[in-house]
């Protein structure tokens, strides 16, 4: 959606690394490498934030790009900056198929001679200093904009919930994980919701309404909306992530089962008779293709994708629902139904 | 110094913690618990930028402290983030003799049954979080300072070039400490600016009297008097880092010696012929309180500490110099001079 809307979101940070990496250039080599690995770190995802932004901001009939544009940045370079440091926690080096920071810069130190543990150490101060870049700009594109105080109070309101709520996510992500206690639906719902819904959904879009000045009510819709549709965008995520084809999601469908991912999924089994089959292939480090396969066999007896896809569709549908007021312009409720479609029907 | 003037920031900042902790306890002990690291982690220092913020604040006639705490508040949370951050990176579990945010989260973990590998990833999950919260919060005070576009612009750049030269400076830091190649002390130094220098004595100083309205002349001597100050504080840290007493420091004498810091006494040593002597010690994790002994005796031999201590009363005397510019108010002189002094003759 909006691809040629966010076409001046590409041009803006197109702009910032070109500045940054000039900039960087004083610094030497090795910090101009950083700054590439974060402009690639920031490309090749969907854009849906900033397409959230835009939406809701011409939605309620705002015409000034010039400040819409900065706000749709701010929330890509947020989750460019959460991708990042989600991957330092998770030891990942790679993302979307390619090297992500640690990746490039593991390979860039093997290169330089280091040694695999130095390599890594070097990798990791990357990463992470990678992510604290992306994360100050993502304060900075807002801090910066021409607007009063109040709504600059109010963005940045939004801006600072979707951090505080998004540690706290990430936060119950990592414990759950670590601690292999099987989790009910609800716990998994609502670190969804903590992890990805707000920051990725809620925020973007109630920011967008509220720079081109949206009734509350709306403000308040979109809210429920974006929590809701998050939820459901995420709980088809971890469907493919297990059920999914690699070839069209261009991920593995190994990985999950062998973080041992706390999904919807997996609270669904762990209540069902075949969990006993299940449990001991979770988080198994070398899980093979012949025991995952195993694994989505007594998913599928137990019927945890059909519970999980259900879910995820009476998540979305609750989303549509909660856009049925009448201070929803009709474009962007649109807009946003077909997101919600979209969000459950997808394969990738 | 300042000790009075930066109450207001502890007030501050006491208040934000007690904020940000009934916030988290929507979500759980966990999070609570971080936020109760986090706050721990930004108390024990000295509060040296905050104290520089003012000073200059004070210095060029500043009289709104509801403008100046916040700045303060902000560098100091800065500062909070670099060191929680650093600490992930050097995988640090204790700082200033205390248990730090993974050393702590390590022990909860443990007390949770967690397995050790588990209870590290965890904690630096943690770790990362608290550092990205404090980064957040740091540039969040700056941008709710209620001034004009102009003033907020230029307050912002000087975060946002604190923020930019440390992050280059981290990166230099840790691959010359992986690299082990010996340096210069030109490159020793460059590295401790911009590492360390910039955000805590340029920044601090320049945002203080930029927010004062002091004139582009004064402005640019802090810039320079900070730049240099800083180097001539981080020579200081370096020496008492192998030379000082660890019970008026609290710090040990071994821990630079192990990781293979690359301070301005290394860099002299490495020229001269006792360096075979010296070389086969630094980056030795094990190194013993014996092997120190004998490490600091040859670094006594080729005269490594006067080098060092040399180096930085010689910064120290030019950042003085600095100051001597028919704009720099009296009372700032008097106090910037004697904190000159102070960097370097402290024992601690």
């Amino acid at each position: 959606m909006h691809e040629i809307k966010t076409l001046g979101v590409e041009t803006e940070l197109h702009r910032f690394f070109a500045a940054a990496r000039l900039r960087a250039s004083d610094y030497g080599d090795h910090y101009v490498a950083l700054w590439d690995a974060l402009d690639q770190a920031s490309r090749g995802g969907k854009r849906v934030r900033p397409a959230l932004v835009l939406a809701a901001y011409d939605g309620f009939g705002g015409t000034d790009h010039a400040l819409s544009t900065p706000v749709a940045v701010s929330f890509e370079l947020l989750h460019t900056a959460f991708l990042i440091h989600d991957d330092v926690i998770d030891g990942d080096l790679s993302r979307r198929g390619m090297a992500n920071i640690s990746g490039r810069f593991t390979a860039r130190a093997l290169e330089y001679g280091a040694r695999t543990l130095q390599a890594e150490a070097w990798a990791s101060t990357a990463a992470i200093l990678a992510g604290d870049l992306a994360l100050s700009e993502a304060h900075r594109a807002l801090a910066l904009l021409p607007v009063d105080t109040e709504m600059r109070g109010r963005l940045l309101g939004l801006l600072d919930r979707a951090v505080f709520v998004s540690a706290a996510g990430e936060l119950a992500d990592v414990t759950n994980t670590v601690s292999r206690v099987p989790l009910t639906i609800d716990q998994v719902i609502t670190t969804l919701e903590h992890k990805t819904a707000i920051y990725s959904f809620e925020a973007p879009l109630q920011a967008g309404a509220v720079l081109a000045g949206a009734p509350e009510e709306a403000i308040d819709a979109l809210g429920l909306f974006g929590r809701l549709i998050g939820i459901a965008f995420q709980l088809t995520d971890d469907l493919l992530g297990v059920f999914g084809d690699p070839e069209t999601t261009g991920k593995s469908v190994l990985a999950d089962l062998r973080e041992g991912k706390q999904t919807a999924l997996i609270a669904h089994a762990s209540a069902t008779d075949r969990w006993p089959l299940i449990a001991p292939f979770l988080g198994k480090h070398d899980l093979t293709e012949a025991e995952a396969d195993q694994v989505r066999n007594h998913l599928r007896d137990c019927g945890a994708p059909e519970t999980a896809d259900a879910l995820a569709r009476e998540y979305a549908s609750r989303a549509v629902d909660a856009l049925e007021t009448p201070v929803m312009p009709d474009v962007l409720r649109v807009t946003l139904t077909q997101l919600a479609l979209s969000a459950v029907t997808r394969r990738k």
